[in-house]
């Protein structure tokens, strides 16, 4: 399905908002104006002779004259000072929305900054994405069958969160709304904390005195599941100072499971490994088996 | 290039022992009888009839008479009683290998328990698996590209020691010489610490109060980086027992690097979280690079 739009800015056209452009155009989408806006007009101008866009430009104030939906693709701590730089051009009944993987520092961000325009802004958090960054790594279908969180505000007109649902719709996502607050401890676990044991682990063996031989042997499974280390630093930065109390709370919980499983072992706890292992291994297995079940009834949407 | 030999006897025909047995017959070998033992008749029964195998036995004492090369495939925790049961049956000459995640543990078994005739022991590690188990999930070209490690010991002829790297080398795996205790480390922060960590990660979530809400976000991402949680609980149970010190000396060092983070992350400083991250991502984007390049000049076995 189609998401058609009038004006439609996307602020920051990286990995997200460049693979939102190819997607929404993927999907026959039809777009008055598609305008992209971002630091490197090399690649925006790449991205307009491609057909990607019809017009780009690094002043975001302008851009958002007389658009419909503004999405803001940058990382986190990039967001204030756009939403204070739009705010005076932003048109009254424009959505805006965004798609960090934080949700309630941005909605503070947005409410101080957009002030009484700040109703119209939807938050959003598309969960998919890659190890790489910028409008280059960017394909149309990073957002098929993966899910979007929506989490709206209590003062959201429903026409626009309708229009944030149908637009990710339209890329091939799934739609799950959740609170602000439910978005940022979920993702916590899910999300954040697994990003932060990876850089951990990552550290932890290259400041071995001899690293390299331990890095001689990895194997492709040690490089599946550090891919993730090679994520954009400066979106975990922000991730990391943007959902800090959250964070924290699960790196404590992790702490103390791990501790656990250290006594277990110093132990020679075998029954105990056995059942930790096994539960771990079960709870996964039904994920997957789950995943599959919705993939094949596609009911999730 | 093809492994020749007289009988040859894999004991423990799961993932890592079945793909041995098809990579070597995808690979041409000419083998004077191939037989496998297991607890498993029918699927060995079913091996046999797709004509991967000759024979098959659950009698590990019978099936090593006359064997010219002794492979054994089962997790660490069983390999002491069936050295001790092959030990009156093996011929002096046959040479042993195993395929176990650890060395010392193993090495000190076979040597206990074939006595006299453990100077044929070569301790061996293919670097490869799945997170799958059993006969029917494996495949010719697991081992393609991978390593194995190699860990002569100061008795092993050069001959049996050549014996092992050949068989290995025929299923397109590259061969890794190291010394057993340099294994036992190098493994236990680059494979044993990660499978304990994402153990603790899958069971810190599945212990909240509201899981569910919580597994209900997940999306391929996280399914890829706790792939490995579906591992053999018995195979891992059996690691942590049997290379313990390395292990705990392993989460000793990266518990204080998680705790540096998290001092990091409650401090809100963003620099330093920053450089934390970059370097992971750099040294995991070396590490690909490095992978590709060697992939590409073929320059590692």
């Amino acid at each position: 399905m189609p998401f058609n739009c009038g004006k439609l800015v996307i602020v920051g056209a990286g990995l997200i908002g460049g693979s939102l452009v190819k997607a929404l155009k993927a999907a026959g989408s039809e777009i008055g104006e598609f305008t992209a806006v971002g630091r490197n007009l090399g690649v925006l101008d790449e991205a307009k002779n491609q057909g990607f866009i019809d017009s780009y430009s690094d002043d975001v104030a302008a851009a958002v004259r007389g658009a419909d939906v503004v999405i803001i693709g940058t990382p986190v701590g990039a967001m204030r000072p756009l939403f204070e730089r739009m705010y005076e051009t932003l048109p009254c009944d424009c959505v805006v929305s965004d798609v960090g993987s934080v949700k309630a520092s941005v909605v503070e961000m947005a409410r101080t900054a957009l002030k009484n325009k700040a109703g119209n802004f939807v938050p959003a958090h598309p969960i998919s994405g890659t190890e790489h960054s910028g409008f280059n790594a960017s394909f149309a279908e990073l957002f098929q069958d993966r899910y979007t969180v929506i989490t709206p505000l209590d003062e959201n007109p429903p026409q626009a969160v309708a229009r944030i649902k149908d637009m990710w719709l339209a890329t091939g996502s799934h739609i799950l709304e959740m609170s602000v607050d439910d978005h940022d401890r979920v993702l916590a676990a899910t999300s954040h904390l697994p990003h932060v044991l990876v850089y951990a682990l990552m550290n932890t063996i290259a400041g071995l005195p001899d690293a390299d031989k331990y890095f001689q042997v990895v194997a492709g499974g040690f490089l599946d599941y550090t891919r993730i280390a090679s994520s954009n630093a400066v979106m975990w930065r922000d991730v990391c100072l943007t959902n800090r109390e959250p964070i924290l709370k699960m790196i404590g919980e992790y702490r103390e499971r791990l501790a656990q499983l250290e006594v277990m072992i110093a132990n020679r706890d075998g029954q105990a490994l056995f059942d930790q292992f096994a539960r771990a291994k079960q709870v996964r297995d039904d994920l997957v088996d789950r995943r599959v079940r919705e993939k094949t009834s596609g009911s999730t949407c």
